[in-house]
């Protein structure tokens, strides 16, 4: 298996819901280093898993209408904890989207999963990995 | 799959046993800087993988447990060698022991496995990864 | 001249005033990996700059006082940009005022300044050093 | 499964054929960092993965054969783009044509896998991975 | 004393003339990660040290004139070595230019020097401090 | 002013005599990642700060002397505690006398001051920074 890997990150406000979360119940924020590992079986007839200028594109995209927001006023988070692997989730899905739409290139359609790891400090980080539709 | 990890370290000494050694049969010692990567196929109702306060909590227990000693002379390693995989191994086993004994709480046992990684300086790591028990 | 530096993090949600910070006049959040450099000139009998545990718990209770909250909401800080290079000032200011008060131990009357680095991400970080008062 | 990682570098010169690759079609060049992990499914009678003396000494090898040169005039690169990608599944070809000529000693014929990673900035890297032969 | 740092790269082909670099002296080439660091006494009205928004421009646009080109070509830098610390000369040279030519915005004016530090691998780095001039 | 940095690590066995130290008073160890800073006002003829390959060697020799070893039984230690901070300027030391012996070569004579950082952990490390002697 092959695999490209891009980093870029974003700054969010944001808040928990659920004594689980101690002090992290307050209005809080965190910077997310974001890693997108983009895997294939095998290479294209360039030699790439994907175009990394698209890759990075996209992931620049992705994170800038996540970026200096208070993700507790985000529509698309109502009703849910923004934890670091539910982010990771997040940016994994709209991502797979934009490859599905062609936006990385039509080699892209080669792509199999994606891993999306967010750090949210020197000592923690999570992700979500998981396959690409047919 | 999602993924939640967690960062530490521990300070030992200790000798190896056996020509592959070579100078590292002599008495000297390591800084581990852990990593401890848990993992589960859905979100709890949280939206977490599990309680990263509690994670750290256990990583840290486990590794007070081992941190500023000399290896040679504990009971658990007689006639080991204490090398960076075999301390991967050992850490992934106290802390399944913790996550079955229901130390990171109840939602815990929807982990399915954890992947222990140990950096013993900027070169050179090891890991051992493996299924939590049922 | 010898150092010691000790590292830890904090989460916070802020907002800045002022057209120079564009998107980030919105509510947003940062983590900041704080880096804290102890100076002084000789080691003392013990063979130390510092009492490392001592310089860990001050940091850790600086950044205690900072952590999980929207800074915007700090009478500390009303009426100033909370920017990544005025918090490292703060930070140096809150640790010298310890340090002054014995916390950190008799033998750290002979530190003689601090540096105080504050990493908001992978690609930006800020700092302030400056003496320890006479 | 068990793991052992070794991180070694080079340098080279190289150009790439092809639209996509865009101003990197010009001669240029990079700094790979290369992280090299060594995986069996249980430890060898010494406790260890891999001795990972030879393993180091195997990376320096395969990288000294490609370290300061222009890889366009590289007699086995000829038609190919020596994208990052690519670089991996060379690196992993030469050493585990190592490991069956055995080069890391006897004992690493239990090894069953090698993932092959090259950093060529702090925000992009790639990787390959796949079985060692039998 | 207050700063920032902001990181960037570039990746070049170059050769060196002299028997002290070695095999360094065949076309090679490096991938650098930059981080400048801009000085100044005090914060401005801000609170800031220099609008780190134009500060990353700058810097991306000194490395886009070098970035995926040959270095042995340029003619900047006939007869001269381009060694990662002559490199980190020429960078802070263009930087401090555009902060005399007002790029950074007028409050710049009030930074006092610069640090200029180029990572060429994860074991050698190279740097070129100075002042701004006046 | 010019520098240039190496990297390379040692992993010693030791204990500590005092009650600051606390756990960290039984025999323990650490690996320590160490980086050496040469600095110079001017390049040389060739461009450099220092002869890199040289000043690797340097490094490396120091260190393959504490390598693998019981500081506690080091006689050149005796009586002292061998903590981060004084085995930053113990290798100091050992570098600029390499350095006033010609090891580094001739040119070398030209730099003026060299910084030692030893990391200890991902969260503590230690420096000493002196002249060069006349």
């Amino acid at each position: 298996m092959f695999s490209v890997s891009v980093r870029d990150h974003f700054m969010i406000a944001h808040s928990f819901q659920g004594q689980v979360f101690g002090p992290a119940q307050r209005l809080h924020g965190a910077t997310y280093v974001v890693d997108v590992e983009f895997r294939r079986d095998e290479l294209d007839a360039d030699g790439i898993v994907v175009d990394i200028g698209r890759a990075g594109d996209a992931l620049r995209a992705v994170l800038a209408a996540l970026n200096f927001r208070n993700l507790d006023e985000e529509p698309a988070f109502r009703g849910r904890n923004t934890t670091t692997e539910f982010m990771a989730f997040v940016i994994h899905e709209r991502i797979a989207a934009k490859i599905a739409a062609g936006e990385l290139g039509p080699n892209a359609s080669g792509l199999t999963s994606l891993r999306v790891t967010l750090h949210e400090s020197h000592v923690a980080w999570a992700a979500y990995e998981g396959a690409l539709g047919g």
